[in-house]
């Protein structure tokens, strides 16, 4: 059994994840941590809403909890308090999950400094296909490159998201740019020039879809397609706890979701 | 029977229709035209090398030939070429079908004059497919607006292509714009903005992809993605012989593929 | 404002309907039916858990509130409630709309017969996107017939549904069938054997898919691919008050969703 | 220069190798192999119709000509003929590609067992693209399987292929199971009943498809799909020239496609 104590327990991801824990046998959140200004009770069932957690306690300090659980899993949303609950974590012997993103280069030195005595996993996006699909691009686009294909990513989001093209989809591109070389990223094309020493990386928007990525490998006579295709936020609080699962066991290091996937 | 008399004989449409039209039992082509400077022959199966049409005419000039057939055919790849072919089909009482690309509006206008006296059906993309996508993507689009539907376009061709978005991606759009009035086209998104009243036309690039054409109507909860996909030219050739059957009994008139159709 | 009464109010589509009609302006569930063992209260709000419904008569027996209401909105997943429902609408001058499925001739014949009194829609899926495109797939088989183009469904749907192929997939059939005469349908391929005068209807299952549609027309160089992707089952909901508010104002007579669509 | 003896050298793969043999610095074919009946002459140039094959011996006895090439390349489209042909390879010391599929259990024990002297290569399907779809696959399994994903196949052919599923599926379906364990496959599915511990593998047919293979992994709220596409045969029989040009530089061993794309 995986005890987590979860920080961010009240925001969206936090809520997320106490609802799916209850699916695993395995893994149970033991505890909650939010911010002073969100606790409306030191209940986390009567806070939340969701029963199953009545007599879990719910408080805005780690310190008071921390020994309750093997693994701090943080969604606060705040890299300062994600590093202050890692130095905790340090503090106690916990293994940590980071689900925060917007971490700067300061944040991540600080981090891979306290994984030398604890195991910390970072990961933006801790969906196991969106990982999956980044292995499995890496390894096409190795296999692929000298054998006349060409790559072209896209990706389709719903109609308010704001950036374009998605933090995934570049993340993509740096992946196949890690083996195609230095290529440029073009992301739109109008106009006349036939096509260059590049990759395409197109954003469609529309609706509310959730997200999908599709890499495109063209060559002469054949294509492959690599998809994704998300249909619910769920995936992501799926794999933080999936994540935490394996972390428990893990000694120290700095980790990402590609070592939970085998990768 | 539907003989048919075919200008631009020896060029790369001509003879993919000539080697097509071996297929169908119930039209034929009588005779061939060709520029003087490509005529090494007067037998069209020696020219072209495909030897059922041994003993078929070929000729530089239409008038010595156009008593043999009962349509006239033009891929002579020259808008002033097919213009005088077309009058001559006039003065002969033929029906005319026009696959040359380029034309301008003085030429639509001759060959409008022209089809008060014969049927006379001009079109730059004879493929049934392409013409049946712009009729759904016309009529999803009459259905779907107001009803919270974003519209976005998808093409994809092979690495050589000169111009983007393809022509049949922004006569997509075109259809889509005079239904939703005259909302912007979008053909790349970079950096932070959230999707406007604008319909996107993204073109993909890639290997030796004939041409493949996706619309995307993405509502909440749900989307309809209408696509055509082009393995093959030879479906350019079909649709030219579709039409020349199915002008052999029309009344004099102005067509365009989709009457051929049916639509 | 159109003011219904909903059948099977406590059902999985019942709640979505509830839950939904807050949005609209000009539609109110004014009373709840539902099985009487499913009755835990005589209160739809608190029966619901909907807090909004409070103070909203929920019972076994339709006569009690059907007064109250223009519509009967039956998706009480009983064909013979749901004619029952019907009949009694008839007798009360209500329109009413049947979204239960798996009625047989004899269900149909009976409400058929109701219609020359009131108006009935009878729609098993009245997602604005399947009714589309349904629409789009007749108008293509009828374009494409005598064409050489094969036609193919492919549908999607979660592991735990329980019959294959899905109703909507086997509506499309019928709808090319009417088209191409009666072909045969194949919902498997396995051995030695090519493609005959049929019409295959595949059925893959995984995962929490809500339900997706492909209809191939597959021509030789071309092919159209009609897809619509359900993400949430809220469509069949909405689709279902729209079919309410539209039906408010109809003639006796028998419709589908086709009618409310404008289709 | 690797000189390659081709066994089927008039049926269809045979002639596409011809043709794009040509493109190839290093590599030619110095004889050809038909059976009896197809001889219609002694001249490799003359009975293919491709003149640059002029002065090439064709003959329906491998053994007049088997000490002209370093590699057998058999697409007989005969299992016992391929045999044969790889047991003179044996005896002559000589490297053997076989393209020809249907092979049975006993077939593949002779390759095996002549392997230990000569190197052989058995592919049903040399595409470079397909090959590496199958290690995608493969890896994708391992990493999702016990993740609650259900996997299913789909593949598309042209309306005139003799069996269902291709052979590309059933290796699919191969690599699959040899991940998941002996869960059943499953060629359709009508009637009712959940998805049981099963792969479906789902064959369409229309047109003039050359070959797709789709791989979907599909998990609650994202799914992966892994697309193989070929619009050219000419794929293969490149796929089969490079198999040619690798195996003339192996020791005696059993290889696959996979160890000629480094995979």
């Amino acid at each position: 059994m995986t005890e987590v104590v979860l920080c961010g327990a009240l925001g969206r991801m936090g809520k997320a994840i106490l609802r799916l824990s209850l699916e695993y046998q395995d893994v149970r959140v033991v505890a909650g941590v939010e911010h002073p200004d969100c606790l409306s009770s030191t209940d986390l069932g009567q806070a939340s809403g969701i029963r199953e957690f009545t007599g879990v306690p719910l408080t805005s300090r780690l310190e008071e909890v921390i020994g309750l659980g093997q693994v701090v899993l943080d969604f606060s949303g705040n890299p300062e308090a994600a590093v202050g609950h890692a130095r905790l974590a340090a503090a106690y012997g916990k293994g940590v999950v980071i689900g925060t993103t917007g971490l700067e280069r300061s944040h991540l030195e600080d981090l891979r400094e306290l994984s030398k005595d604890i195991p910390v996993l970072v990961s933006p996006n801790m969906s196991l296909g969106v990982n999956l699909l980044i292995k499995l691009v890496e390894l096409a686009t190795k296999v692929l490159k000298e054998k006349g294909f060409d790559v072209e990513i896209l990706e389709i989001h719903h109609r308010y998201k704001k950036d374009a093209p998605s933090g995934t989809a570049l993340r993509l591109a740096e992946v196949i740019r890690n083996e195609l070389g230095d290529v440029k990223l073009v992301s739109g094309r109008e106009g006349i020039a036939p096509r260059g020493e590049e990759v395409g990386v197109m954003a469609l928007r529309g609706g509310d879809v959730v997200g999908e990525h599709t890499v495109f490998f063209i060559g002469n006579g054949e294509r492959l397609e690599l998809i994704h295709r998300a249909t619910s936020r769920d995936i992501f609080a799926r794999g933080a706890i999936e994540a935490c699962r394996w972390i428990a066991s893990q000694k120290p290091g700095f980790y990402s979701m590609m070592e939970v996937l085998g990768l």
